[in-house]
């Protein structure tokens, strides 16, 4: 009966609605993915490389990364306790290894927007920090499909 | 039949698939009402004012408004065209008039960073711009529910 009581116990804190920060963190994800899916196109020779096009893309990296977190993950959101999110508790058990790899984002973003409209192979050379900040996140603090 | 013409010729078009511009587009919209929403409610005194979460806050919409849009709505994924939008014909016929409501969001925002540290008044005096922002853009360019 104890692994039940603590069931029941999860499923009364998850009474409080995280639908709206729950949505505005994958909201921010799709803005990411939208705009590193028109440079990873790009660098892969899928679209036509356009300077202009990948300046905006790149400056909207950046322009994500200054998001303070804070706002999108509050205690009990995690895919342990709430609907709909692949979050993991790891999140909250390690907030500085968390707060590093968004660092390490805006680190990686900052290097895309210095060279994205300086040529495909420039922008080639600044795509692998961008993937490598993106993943590490991911297998840390991401619950795989 | 000449209406069903047209919409047999729409549908047509409508293969293209927008879903992750569309879901990139109302992400950015999910992080500002988020974010607005802290502010919203310690403005009504639903929650306690909190001059660092106000300062998080009002940063966060300014990072949303430096977002170049051109990535996020491509001819064709108007709400007459595509599933899941209430993006009206009239951002494309009026692309003036649509960027000119994205700046007065930036603007807007940015007063709202300049103070949002500085005490409840002042907190208060600033929401009104942004809400009139939000507004502005909406009435003329989403289509109500």
């Amino acid at each position: 009966m104890a692994c039940l009581s603590l069931a029941i116990g999860a499923t009364a804190f998850a009474q409080q609605d995280f639908s709206s920060v729950i949505g505005a963190r994958q909201g921010e994800m799709r803005v990411l993915s939208l705009n590193l899916g028109i440079l990873g196109n790009m660098a892969r020779g899928n679209i036509d490389y356009d300077a202009g096009m990948a300046q905006i893309a790149a400056d909207n990296l950046v322009a994500i990364s200054m998001l303070h977190q804070e706002p999108f993950w509050p205690a009990g959101s995690d895919n342990g306790a709430a609907e709909n999110t692949r979050a993991l508790p790891a999140i909250w058990e390690d907030q500085a290894g968390f707060a590093e790899d968004w660092s390490d984002l805006g680190t990686a973003a900052t290097g895309l927007q210095a060279v994205a409209g300086d040529g495909l192979d420039a922008l080639r050379g600044a795509m692998g920090p961008m993937g490598g900040a993106c993943g590490a996140c991911h297998d840390d603090f991401r619950q795989p499909r």
